[in-house]
């Protein structure tokens, strides 16, 4: 595929516009569709095509058609791939760069390579930032489906943030376990906030989480993107009431059962799981840092 | 005090020394004393002086004099202060800046204040490379002390590596509470690393965790530091047999009480402590990589 064919995208809302602003940076000619007119005019006021169907989509692309999805997980994923099959043809590829089960993306890259289409399941991790800017990304499939689209995951990634993991499934598995990782990194830094903040109540005395924050993200060993994002997710606990219930928890619950399918003990995970459904009954600072956080990186809106 | 003046170290063992050798490359005379010869004599070849006993090193100290600890916490230090201060002046300050219990410090920082001489407790993160080559610095005590001596830090800190966070125990408080995040971080990153190899196990793929971690260095949620020496451990864990157990914990626990002290569930902090203890008897993969990312950071031996 040459560098000035166009990409098609499917979802243009939280991660798929800044992918798209992204990819256009890099010289791609972009074709998008989303549900969202709002979503559509966005884009074409951002100098891409926007289309009105997924028909007019694949109209607009060269054979053989790339398209990344970067919509909801679950049903959306199959909605979209249900409608798009059959516009395609022999040697097209579809790259789900959303946050899909890895059992999902097994089957559909089974059931997709029955007409000859490609599938290769991307893990994208980096929040807006990352997508807008440059991710990280690990993509599962056909090793030769990765080498034919290679350069467009070099222009998404930023310096050395790609690799190809392995056959199908694997680029949304080891995501799975990437958020799972998150998952404890978040309720980590939470917990210990909370407990200084507990003292500092106790005792009477002040004390600046922001600037701790801010100096264990120059020289200590907890040095990380998530507390350099706690930084940032502290301000904004002094401006905004953010509750203290924190949402999400799908990647996090898979990763769980991944583990416990292969008899490995995820004891982190599973109390940052547990943390968080309990946030639901008791919110708490630790919650509201959560919540803060993933707002921060991810615009996940709050308690969701 | 001036920048020619001597700094005095008690302790020049696994992060005395790499202190020593950063203040000397700052322009200060460092005057070192450790009870093992071996110890001293390195810091001499260093081109620094090293007394054999702490009269000796309390000596060559102009006052107010300044002496860091760098000994083992609990009883070595109290050893160290009980031998020091009949030798000490009103006006010296000693420098705690090992891994105290807050209480400990607190108790102290009020005895030595009751002949004059300062107390401040430093937590000192970095590992080595931090003592080597700059720290994260925590600090507590008077802030007149703190001020008295903040060349000292500047110099010791890696850049805007190093904050007064308030009375006498902070310093050390909150470096408890970092290593409690540190202990989540660590197990998260290991459950999370050993799910995927028991994946990789099951299906007969062949995964590659140092890449895997590299490319999450790049770009990634979950960049850290110590996924970048997560990077460097899974190399270890290739030529060296490193047992699945896991040692420390000293830290964690205080974190922990003090946590339970104020009603702050820290849950991932707990369940990161039990796994510790259960290394001990059930040795895993998961222990293999929380035992080598220490090594690699802190230069903690396998298991202890």
């Amino acid at each position: 595929m040459k560098q000035e064919d166009a990409i098609g995208v499917v979802g243009l809302g939280r991660m798929g516009w800044p992918l798209c602003e992204n990819l256009r940076d890099h010289g791609h000619r972009v074709v998008g569709y989303d549900l969202d007119a709002a979503n559509r005019n966005r884009l074409a006021t951002g100098g891409m095509e926007a289309v009105g169907s997924l028909d007019d989509l694949c109209a607009r692309l060269a054979s053989p058609r790339h398209i990344i999805l970067m919509v909801p997980a679950g049903a959306p994923v199959d909605a979209v791939l249900a409608e798009l099959l059959p516009l395609l043809a022999a040697g097209d590829v579809v790259i789900d760069a959303g946050n899909s089960h890895y059992g999902d993306s097994l089957r559909r890259g089974a059931s997709l390579s029955e007409k000859g289409v490609g599938f290769l399941d991307v893990g994208m991790s980096g929040g807006m930032s990352g997508a807008r800017h440059g991710a990280c990304l690990t993509i599962g499939g056909e090793r030769r489906l990765f080498e034919q689209a290679e350069h467009l995951f070099r222009d998404i990634a930023c310096e050395k943030g790609y690799l190809y993991v392995g056959p199908s499934g694997w680029g949304h598995l080891v995501k799975t376990i990437h958020n799972g990782i998150e998952y404890g990194f978040l309720q980590a830094i939470a917990e210990g906030l909370a407990t200084i903040q507990a003292v500092a109540d106790e005792k009477g005395d002040a004390i600046d989480l922001v600037r701790l924050c801010e100096v264990w993200g120059h020289g200590s060993i907890i040095t990380s993107r998530l507390l350099n994002d706690t930084v940032e997710a502290l301000k904004l606990l002094r401006e905004v009431e953010v509750p203290g219930k924190v949402g999400g928890g799908e990647t996090g619950r898979w990763a769980q059962e991944i583990a416990k399918a292969h008899q490995t003990p995820v004891p982190v995970l599973t109390a940052s799981l547990d943390q968080r459904l309990r946030s639901q009954e008791v919110p708490d600072f630790s919650g509201k840092i959560i919540a803060a956080i993933r707002n921060v990186f991810g615009g996940h809106s709050f308690g969701s």
